[in-house]
């Protein structure tokens, strides 16, 4: 992991198919990941938009295994390892690091809350100290509206000052840029990459030096997100990023996970992509409808999803 | 389970013992749970307070079958079973009715916060049906100060309405008794089991109807809280509660998980019972010094703690 170049630009937190009884779909899994890697976008696989936690450890290993084994390159990686047990966080990223990924997106534990800062440093520390691996990154995934555990400034230094090699960054999800420029402000000279949460601040994070973004969205409007990271010098930056907020805020007005899975349903004409794992539903009919409608208006596509998907 | 009488009066969210490399230790965990059912107290593990969601699966299992292995007897048992994923909420729970415990005690899902009444409802039914034993006995667990995830009373009534038999109850930690009040007066015509989730709520929780508590300091304090559950009716019941609670304030005053671990290694002279499993962290030397201070002050004893620990 360690020769592996950082992963920079767009990345999704991969949606994850799920068969008619609820189970993990591995095929739809690879044929979306090459999707977005033919559009440049790297995977965080297992992430908040991944249903990662309504998946079990075994499961998760088992669909890391089924992407490596179809050729999915782990370089592209950055797996979501973070659960509430230690246990559960060591071995999905000792997992994560012997198949060569990337990097991980490592959530603090989550079920306690207010919890000191020296119990989420140990927290870390133990994982870190367990895996035992000179390749392993770190990117600390700060999330608080969900995870309800924030991650200190002060809690990132120490983190970043005892394990500078292994600290590589953070995705920032707090949806505050405030939070986001003090990161980038403090940190960059140390080689610690800062991801956005969300493409709406794509082009303020790579302005401020920062190294892309981590987006929900990314997985249903991947290459317009990708070429803006790559070309966002250029001087219809503002308008690109003007065109993304467009389509971001289509589907922010929907439950998220729900949205970005029937749009894919839609958009492949694969009904199977519309599945949730409970507690999150599908959208209804109406919702289902009327963000199509709303997609439509805009000219929205998906190019090459349905060739993709249908050669799986 | 279905043949086992249902579980009434004090029950401890028996904390969880850790070597000295934090692997949990069933030796010490089964002494203790000798201790507080010797002490009339049942024993709900794998609680909040016995860090049930920073155990992974297998170490859950692994520990269950310890404690019936030694012979402790699974119909004074109501083990947590709720996680985040379903296949993990299914494997603990089924794991759990096949060993005929009394019941068992459900989180929702807790990762997503604001999702829907439709997913939570999804969420226990999908459970329910996976696990698919008539012995199933549930006790939702309603503590949303930690889980982030209320469950609402229209949700309860649609859990009882479809499931009569398998919704035994649940464990109000909000920490109103309003709430605690209005479910005692909704549902105990129904044979619904309200367990307060502090002895502070006891008398008041019997005295509506309910089926006693499930408290943390029953892990410390069991004879006693188990009393007031048994004697409740009898004239002394307010100064039996009043005595109760200068315990439990003075436990409220430290960080819960780590006052109750402290008090017991203290009185057991056996400073293994001082660890915690990262997030939480033990108490200062401080903070340990002043609890036992103020324990010692209002003359407070873990009659035969140390004997049956030594035993082990």
């Amino acid at each position: 992991m360690t020769d592996t170049p950082r992963l920079r630009g767009a990345l999704a937190p991969v949606v994850t198919p799920f068969t008619a009884d609820l189970a993990p779909d591995p095929a739809r899994l690879v044929a979306h990941c090459r999707w977005l890697l033919d559009n440049d976008t790297g995977l965080a696989v297992f992430g908040t938009n991944s249903e990662g936690n309504s998946l079990s450890v075994a499961e998760k290993i088992a669909l890391l295994d089924a992407l490596v084994d179809a050729g999915i390159p782990p370089s592209r990686m950055m797996p979501g390892t973070g659960c509430c047990a230690l246990p559960d966080t060591v071995a999905l990223t000792r997992h994560a690091v012997r198949n060569g990924c990337a990097g991980v997106l490592m959530l603090p534990p989550f079920y306690y809350k207010g919890v000191s800062d020296d119990g989420l440093f140990a927290s870390y520390a133990e994982v870190i100290e367990r895996v035992g691996d000179a390749g392993l990154r770190i990117y600390l995934y700060h999330i608080p509206q969900v995870s309800q555990v924030p991650l200190a400034i002060g809690l990132i230094e120490r983190l970043l000052d005892r394990y500078p090699g292994t600290i590589a960054g953070i995705k920032d999800s707090s949806g505050n840029f405030d939070n986001t420029r003090a990161m980038l402000e403090r940190w960059n000279a140390r080689g610690f990459d800062v991801f956005s949460g969300s493409e709406t601040f794509l082009l303020a994070t790579l302005r401020g030096g920062g190294a892309g973004c981590i987006s929900a969205t990314a997985n249903v409007n991947p290459a317009p997100i990708a070429r803006l990271a790559r070309d966002w010098r250029k001087p219809d930056a503002d308008a690109k990023q003007a065109a993304l907020d467009r389509a971001r805020t289509i589907f922010q007005s929907f439950p998220m996970v729900a949205a970005l899975k029937a749009a894919i349903a839609d958009f492949s004409d694969d009904d199977n992509w519309a599945r949730l794992r409970p507690p999150l539903v599908a959208l209804t009919h109406e919702e289902r409808n009327a963000l199509g409608e709303r997609l439509r208006a805009i000219g929205f596509a998906m190019p090459g999803l349905a060739d993709e998907t249908a050669a799986a």
